[in-house]
């Protein structure tokens, strides 16, 4: 997609796209700006020349369509939350958003519940509470992002460690190809192996390989209230050690942790009491009902406590426990608040290397004089590293770009994943064939040609 | 792959077999006959040129690379237990059998193992056990079922309510491909979005697009000892609406479905003290711990009462509830015991319609006149009506096959499946493009083409 278009054959794809689709058809400046970035904010996102907010499937139809018979790339955009840059606009393409596509509706009978792509990650959770239901994926942004984006990406979250992620709910989707075509894929089953698992393919491809329209998730009866742990040590890798503890236990329905960094910012912006003199804080809970989930909480406060814990305090009340948890879901903004700008990191690791990324992650930003807050799914082996920087300072942001180069190199090095959650988007790749091997890149690339010939779909983004 | 080879390439494929692998290439008529068919016995079975057992990978790469130069097929086979036909021989092509492959190792520190693709599923399982870990998927089939097969097929299993299927353990895999390389995909990582998700597209592919050479899977901590109800039925549509109000507690480890005639077959058997007057038999299971398991018992026992069963019984002791189960995994056996020889049929559907599924097979089998005996992985939706034939009739053999179709196209219009977790092979593809849409069949194409563009691993399988 690197065919510099005329401004004819340009002019003449905005009348069509006009002509044929029922949104918005922007291309003032002020309109494109904010569909630049997402929340990645990518130094490298171009301008594009339109975004068109689809209002249905012949929507999104008519622009991949259009887009193609006149070679222009489609990026796919769904919430702008994406911390990858997948949704960075390329110059000169068309910015598809499905922000407006919020259709939902929730089967209690098959306890299921189809949504547009632009429907919000917390508006799918309340449509399911609304029949006692639960759509278990929570990424720490689930109120600003949607289940489009969350299914191309196949995001995480803090309840992963018992319940999964995204595509352990998708039983369903509607996917408008690269040549305009729209296909069914999946259903309302629960187990379905007929013909090859395309759906699958489509979760976590980040718009390189169709537009995802219509989503079909399962869902759960809400569970019991939480029991919760606030735990704080005195040594990072220590911390690690009883996480791995505890996540053999299998039981635990959240194992967050912060680092200090973390927590001071987090009380700087929430005052919410937690002890910014501890080196990390777990927050243990388990939605096991009674007895079980008591019995649990002793066992991981035992566990805490042999591993060198300082203080285990357990919440009062399920409320106490939400508002622990919360304040940890309000962490990269509160870190976002004090550095300014942020480079996000989503390294990942075997479970018992999460101590010895940790510690690396540590001498990095020490080495590297550019400060670093940790915050991790801890039982999954995830981390977010947040490598702050000045970016009114070349210096500064050179440091902190080889500081989030150098923690790649190291969950590498760690057999571990560049990106466990995020996508790899656009500022990821340059480490993929690192990560997985230039083999399995080409691969990659195989299944990109076959599913979109022309290369129209979010060029620059996934592999 | 259509195209007759003169006997000359052939002796020369054969030659050159002999000098690169290092296990046994069977020719003689005698070896090669237990190669032709698995266990669904597809009456189509070609006659195999040989039959090749890999003893490592690269023997694999040197199968797949010779017959890809001579222009002949390779059927992978892991250990034959298959139930679709996917390991059908096909005339003049290369078995390529993994059943060798044993390897096996269990990482207890990050609670994975890694097996090779001939191994069963019943020794990963006690490998994991010396660990006090545990493999939960569990095909009933456990004992003689393979990894590699279990993977290929995406196999589901008796705990799957509960656990998931195989593609919920799988964290990584190494293929060989169709040009003869070798791809490691995934790791060790509980979550893990670097790239395109193509080792998703593996698993359940069955052996179109690669061979899976190995297999990393997730461990769990064993479960706590299970609290079981044996419940009977007296009307199987009631039955139905009991599973679904059972499912929507989303607590059960287990909820089996056995209709009468499989008991009837089943106590033939076994004499396991069921009651072969009941129209339908639930085996229910919880494996919470204590007050929760016994808690979600007591609440199964009364939605059955409430949902009209004649008796609700629940095991003294956590070995008479695996008594119960173990008569349920016996079931198959014990059917094609009674009835000589069967088509297995694998239908699913959104749950809220297993009660019309049920009975609608009821039906098919009165009006066709062919028994079918049913059993259910009732808690998913997924039903395998056995249909009974007698071999030695050409008329019993067209009005099973009627039936077995008939039903299939039942489970198509309750936007159901034509396969939960066998697979597609080679004898459910004339429904294929009626139950996911001829153009989805034609992404599976596309796919296919993509990554095995001379059509050479397991041509006539999956689509």
């Amino acid at each position: 997609m690197t065919v510099a278009r005329t401004p004819a054959v340009l002019e003449t794809l905005l009348a069509a796209l006009r002509a044929r689709v029922s949104g918005p058809v922007l291309t003032a400046t002020d309109d494109l700006q904010p569909y630049r970035r997402d929340r990645a904010a990518d130094p490298g996102a171009g301008t594009p020349l339109a975004v068109v907010r689809a209002q249905s499937v012949t929507d999104v139809q008519a622009v991949i369509e259009l887009a193609a018979a006149h070679g222009v790339a489609v990026i796919p955009r769904g919430a702008g939350s994406g911390l990858s840059g997948g949704a960075s606009a390329v110059d000169g393409a068309v910015v598809l958003s499905v922000e407006d596509m919020r259709e939902i509706a929730v089967d209690p009978v098959t306890m299921t519940a189809t949504a547009g792509p632009g429907v919000l990650n917390a508006e799918l959770k309340a449509a399911a509470a609304q029949h006692g239901l639960w759509y278990p994926p929570d990424p720490a942004s689930f109120e600003f992002c949607s289940i489009g984006g969350n299914v191309a990406t196949n995001a995480g979250g803090l309840c992963c460690v018992k319940y999964g992620v995204t595509r352990d709910y998708v039983l369903g989707m509607t996917v408008v190809l690269a040549d305009g075509s729209v296909v069914e894929l999946g259903g309302r089953l629960i187990k379905d192996v007929a013909g090859l698992p395309l759906m699958q393919l489509f979760i976590g491809s980040e718009g390189t390989l169709g537009v995802i329209v219509s989503v079909t998730v399962r869902l759960r009866a809400a569970p019991p209230p939480s029991s919760t742990l606030l735990v704080t040590f005195d040594d990072i890798d220590a911390a690690g050690e009883v996480v791995v503890a505890l996540a053999r236990t299998g039981r635990l329905s959240m194992l967050e942790l912060m680092d200090r960094t973390t927590v001071e910012c987090v009380e700087h912006e929430h005052r919410g009491g937690l002890d910014t003199g501890a080196c990390a804080t777990l927050i243990v809970q388990s939605d096991e009902p009674g007895e079980a989930g008591a019995a649990t909480i002793a066992e991981s406060a035992a566990i805490c406590t042999r591993g060198g814990a300082i203080t285990v305090s357990q919440a009062r009340t399920a409320a106490e426990g939400q508002h622990w948890a919360q304040l940890r879901r309000g962490a990269i903004p509160s870190v976002e608040a004090a550095a300014g700008s942020l480079l996000l990191g989503d390294v990942g690791v075997p479970l018992p290397s999460l101590g010895r990324l940790m510690v690396g992650i540590e001498e990095i930003a020490r080495e590297a004089g550019v400060p670093i807050a940790l915050i991790a799914h801890a039982g999954d082996g995830n981390t977010h590293p947040l490598v702050m920087r000045d970016t009114s300072s070349a210096e500064s942001i050179a440091r902190a770009d080889a500081a989030y180069g150098r923690v790649m190199d190291l969950a590498i090095a760690l057999d571990g994943t560049i990106t466990g959650e995020h996508g790899v988007g656009r500022l990821k790749r340059p480490w993929l064939a690192a990560n997985v091997g230039s083999d399995v890149v080409r691969l990659n690339q195989v299944v990109k040609t076959a599913l979109d010939p022309q290369g129209i779909l979010n060029p620059g983004a996934g592999f």
